[in-house]
């Protein structure tokens, strides 16, 4: 998405760690033109694949999963991060590795909004380690329901992510994707 | 709103304290449809204010929030919650007490999407206490930029919240009013 690469070339920052930094239009500040024409983009990639619910995780999944699910007229489900372990009869629940924070959460949702046979469509900001869209795999199988695919708005492809999810045949489609980044270089797959 | 009242009669859930469960449209699963109608509800109100900005709070204010900035043609600004004290040089915070939580939180914002005289509004899904709107407020005046008003999805009226921002004479704009609220009734003012 040209849009969307122009936009993190000119506002991205980079930090020390691998971390980029793009609070100016979808972490902290969200431009929501763009999330709209980013909700399209996804809509029309998983429209053939009929999906029953657009599944994302707080906070900065909301914006761009939100205008997905306008776009699919289906409902959203915000998946919550939780500090303890609260999974019980009510709820499935996952322990998800924060590489970003350096900390565990426990990814949950309602046991209400996620059943059996239903299938779903999985959207985030990033995709770097993989450990949260493996944790929402993870729920997915639990509940017994299917994960069609994942929209990803920027992928980090020279993490292992990618690979991970690729590997579980999971169909991934990444709006940006970076291929290399230091402090002085940002190179992205065309 | 007629739409969200009869949503919240049909599938509110009453728990003790006071606390409305709107899990199935507002808070865990969202209906898009509803927060489109609700966004074009805010920008009706708040367009001739001609604001700049709308501001909310990490998670459940963003849904709602982002459609009325798509609608306003504005950035939104997600205010993050913190565990701890993190205001710094970089930051306007402020400490919030949570009442449904039962816990204190750190509300902040970056100074780069807060300036001085910026003129923006609020919107969030419930207010109560005021408690969160208060410290926005608190931050809006920290950073000398303008409240133009509040949209508020759910307001309790029952409850002190309203009271507080009448006070300081903030137009607020809440789409549901509820006047009464126990196990067995439910009222709202039309």
């Amino acid at each position: 998405m040209t849009e969307l690469i122009e936009k993190i070339k000119r506002e991205g920052q980079r930090l020390p760690g691998g971390i980029l930094k793009v609070d100016s239009f979808l972490n902290h500040q969200v431009d929501m033109g763009l999330m709209k024409r980013i909700g399209e983009s996804f809509a029309e990639f998983f429209s053939p694949m009929k999906p029953d619910k657009v599944l994302t995780i707080e906070s900065s999944g909301i914006a761009p999963a939100g205008m997905t699910a306008l776009c699919l007229k289906v409902p959203l489900v915000v998946m919550k991060k939780q500090n303890s372990a609260i999974s019980d009869a009510e709820r499935f629940g996952v322990n998800v590795r924060s590489f970003t924070k350096g900390l565990d959460y426990e990814l949950t949702i309602s046991k209400k909004y996620l059943a059996k046979d239903e299938r779903v469509v999985f959207v985030d900001d990033f995709l770097a380690m993989g450990e949260a869209a493996l944790g929402v795999h993870d729920i997915v199988t639990q509940a017994e329901a299917e994960l069609l695919g994942i929209g990803i708005v920027i992928e980090k492809s020279f993490q292992p992510g990618r690979g991970k999810l690729d590997a579980l045949n999971i169909p991934v489609y990444s709006l940006a994707r970076i291929s290399h980044m230091s402090e002085t270089a940002l190179e992205f797959i065309e």
